[in-house]
């Protein structure tokens, strides 16, 4: 078995570039957590630079998380013609307290004459200098050789040189890009290899998709002895993507014997591919390999009926050995099974042919048919399942809200809720202004529930994301909002679904704050409290 | 310069198979009149049998078309134990009027034996005597050996078998199928290999994404000797998708010399798949390579900045050989001379020194310091740059509105708006209900404008976004709204951001149709009308 080969991901740097994509810090930070849960051995952050706010942070808070990953801090080498300590990026590498640096420099001669406009020469000092300044003060420097592959077509020779002078400078791995993402399979083998041949220095590889080919000669690669995968989650990344780590570390591993990750922790594939696309935003691809919703559906009749008389019939590898599950219906992503899953930890004595259960089932499969989602909403699945498994009974209800907007002709925007709640027998009929209707709501709602629940005062919350589930009908279409909640201890998910975004916004809001008050009974009647998200 | 090599098209069956796709019979017909130009040399209709009504009609009617391509039927081998002419299906085959037939049979013991349980000489026989049959009758018959590849690497003299039956039954081509999408660059080219050794026939190779090769897999099969590849349009197709021709054909025309279809063709290729995407009515994916919004769009700044000293710098290919477009994104991680690149789309002319240049490069940098974000809202951008230059006007204005959103005790949510618009010297003032606060507004202000802008009514909303910016104030926190609308011939985004998601979604929807109304200036005085969006 093959055991040394290490996953780069680079999904918070050249993932963000992708078009469409705009990650937080607070996002960052949370993907960071996933990608260490995966296994992924270093995990760049971003390139952290005085205008780049973000990313600075970026690394005095991820310190303070508790990781298994390397933290890697991105940049290039020193400006032509200045001391490497005198560069302005070159330094803030150090500073950003990451053990591990990668920097990139040009290996082509088109790039280092015509777009950096510097002399050849100059431009292997730059490399080996650099690596060497870096070196000094961290565990581990990467060089990540931009252009390699075009470089070497155009001048084998002197690409060659440059990453001798990574080596030299005392680069612990060196990168091979395929920055334009132009490499076709054939020519991608036949340029690693020649190199594997003249490097000492162990190889790695960072490649794009504008070919069609990243994950094939990421394989190539691998199997060739590269030691170092660069890419990101899904693809993501700038113009056609990245090589796609949920398709490459399945591919290697399943098919190849590398022991990379842990089967846990490939089981955690499809879920975190998820969560990122919620948390970046963006539409998700159904058709990716391995991950996507369509990667294991069946919709023709002879392959449903081939899958069902013998499972690899018609399957390349077993879904659930990467998260995800086989469907034969065009509909919704989880399967049953991964219902089940989730309840086990939420009572874990639980009979599977209980008939409770199967009311659960049908329940969230209605509910999602209807656009419900429950990946990034854990706190709404835990509150329907305890309800409809009898453990939690609403501790209030909604009457009903008014919501105005009125936008002034001198351009000032009004908004005011009204609501009427009964707690127990008591009814409250409050009014409050906001920022929006979903503040005025928010805090109509609450002065109404804190007289009676005051901890609800501590509940923020943190994040709030809408998408509309079916583009054909504009402004008419069903839309999904997404809220994140926190009190300070833990955090939780509760979604809500409607053509009316008010509505679901509404929905997702009341859930978040009967979560927090379900937490807290079950706290008080000694229930083991469960960590329910896992950050 | 290599000229042998066929496409097949597949769009039609396969692709219909995709997760979420149902094409109509005029779709298929419209569809197959685009695959022509393209210079496809065989389109495959379907499976044409009596319980599909579409596939049936389609083939009667693809005749009455003019067209270059070579149309073929699809079906099976006969099934076992049955004489070739009184198989429910073959016959069929000939009944379509297609001059060629492609009948797939099965290459594996696994599938021989489990999955349709025959014995392995009886399958030999269908395979044989199922080919000769239609050969008999029609110009061309193709074999389809499904699953191929697990079935070689099972059985590999088993497997050759089957493919000297069907060359014995006179097959014009043989075409290698990976069916379950599973097979890795390497193992795919040594088997790949292997067989041309054994076979005479002419061979093709019919490929899944299950691993994210198939397009690598495909590059590698025509440089060792294929001579047919076959695909789909954007790798539309059952689970990952099929090959995809969009990919394949320009790695292999551009890349390796091949002539496949003509400049002229190769232009035509995003187009067409825009065109099928939008007519398949599936979200597209920009990262797609070649044809993807994404795919020539540069975020980095430092992309942008090289691709404009050296344009080859950061691209694989020229754009324009796909028919697609360089596209520098105007992002927070763009520079202000990636404004300057965009602005000179829109007024070639204009000197980069002139004070109104300067004075919009504050107003975008102000702009998204207040979280506008222009990457996916280039109908903003242009209004902007058009306003401040002094090109545009903008026809009508705003002078409030106001929106009420009531949940009654019996759960219905009720939406209307009210409001007042000028349009020259002439107010409206007007009320609509909706589905939603968003849709009440979007129908109150088409009411109040459509009769003197009757072109509005074209414009439809296709897609809405909500971003929460950064600041962790939970429902007070700013939201950007981005809106993606479409008047059936171009797209454009637009985006609002505001505290209140009610007022962004609202400036986003002024601005949708703002740049609707400019956009038809611009056609009537005769400015040259550029496509903001390449469809």
């Amino acid at each position: 078995m093959k055991t040394k080969l290490k996953i780069y991901d680079t999904t918070l740097r050249d993932g963000n570039q992708a078009l469409g994509v705009s990650l937080s810090l607070r996002d960052k930070l949370r993907i960071t957590e996933k990608l260490d849960e995966l296994g992924f051995h270093y995990i760049e952050g971003g390139w952290p630079n005085p205008s780049n706010e973000i990313d600075c942070t970026f690394y005095r808070e991820v310190n303070s998380l508790k990781l298994k990953a390397r933290i890697a801090a991105f940049g290039s080498t020193r400006r032509a013609g200045v001391k490497v300590a005198d560069d302005l990026f070159l330094p803030q590498l150090i500073n950003t307290g990451a053990p591990v640096a990668t920097i990139f420099g040009k290996s082509s001669t088109l790039h280092v004459q015509k777009v950096i406009q510097t002399s050849l020469s100059e431009n292997l000092d730059m490399i080996a200098e650099s690596v060497a300044y870096l070196r000094k003060y961290l565990d581990e420097v990467i060089y990540d050789a931009e252009h390699f592959f075009d470089g070497y077509r155009s001048d084998p020779e002197y690409a060659i040189k440059t990453l001798s002078a990574a080596a030299q400078g005392g680069a612990a791995s060196i990168v091979l890009c395929d920055t334009n993402g132009g490499m076709l399979p054939d020519d991608f083998l036949a340029i690693f290899s020649a190199v594997k041949e003249r490097i000492t220095t162990p190889l790695g590889v960072h490649l794009h998709n504008d070919s069609g080919c990243a994950d094939a000669n990421a394989c190539l690669a691998a199997t060739a002895g590269a030691v170092q995968i660069q890419g990101t989650i899904n693809g993501m990344g700038e113009r056609c993507g990245n090589a796609n780590l949920c398709t490459i570390i399945p591919n290697l591993q399943l098919k190849r014997g590398f022991r990379i990750v842990s089967d846990h922790q490939l089981s955690l594939l499809t879920p975190v591919s998820v969560f990122i696309t919620e948390l970046a935003n963006i539409t998700p691809n159904c058709r990716l390999p391995y991950v996507g919703e369509a990667a294991f559906s069946h919709k023709a009749g002879a392959h449903a009926d081939g899958v069902r008389k013998v499972r690899h019939s018609f399957e390349h590898v077993p879904p659930e050995t990467v998260g995800n599950a086989r469907n034969f219906v065009v509909s919704d992503q989880a399967g049953s099974s991964t219902i089940l899953e989730k309840l086990s930890t939420i009572q874990p004595s639980l009979d599977k042919k209980d008939p409770l259960v199967k009311k659960l089932l049908h329940t969230i499969k209605d509910l999602e048919a209807e656009g419900y989602q429950f990946e990034a909403a854990d706190g709404s699945f835990e509150l329907i399942a305890r309800e409809v498994l009898g453990l939690f009974k609403e501790p209030f209800s909604v009457k009903g809200f008014r919501v105005i907007e009125e936008k002034r002709e001198n351009g000032h925007v009004f908004s005011e809720a009204t609501i009427k709640v009964r707690e127990n027998e008591v009814f409250e009929h409050t009014a409050a202004e906001g920022d929006g209707p979903v503040n005025a709501l928010d805090n109509a709602l609450r002065k109404a529930l804190v007289k009676m629940y005051p901890s609800l005062g501590s509940v923020k919350l943190e994040d709030f994301k809408v998408r509309v589930l079916d583009g054909r009908e504009g402004t008419e279409s069903k839309v999904r909002v997404l809220i994140e909640s926190s009190d300070g201890e833990s955090r939780w998910g509760t979604v809500g679904v409607s053509a009316n975004i008010i509505e679901a916004s509404w929905m997702a809001l009341i859930d978040s704050l009967k979560y927090k008050l379900m937490k807290e009974m079950l706290a008080k009647t000694g229930a083991v409290r469960r960590a329910i998200r896992r950050y």
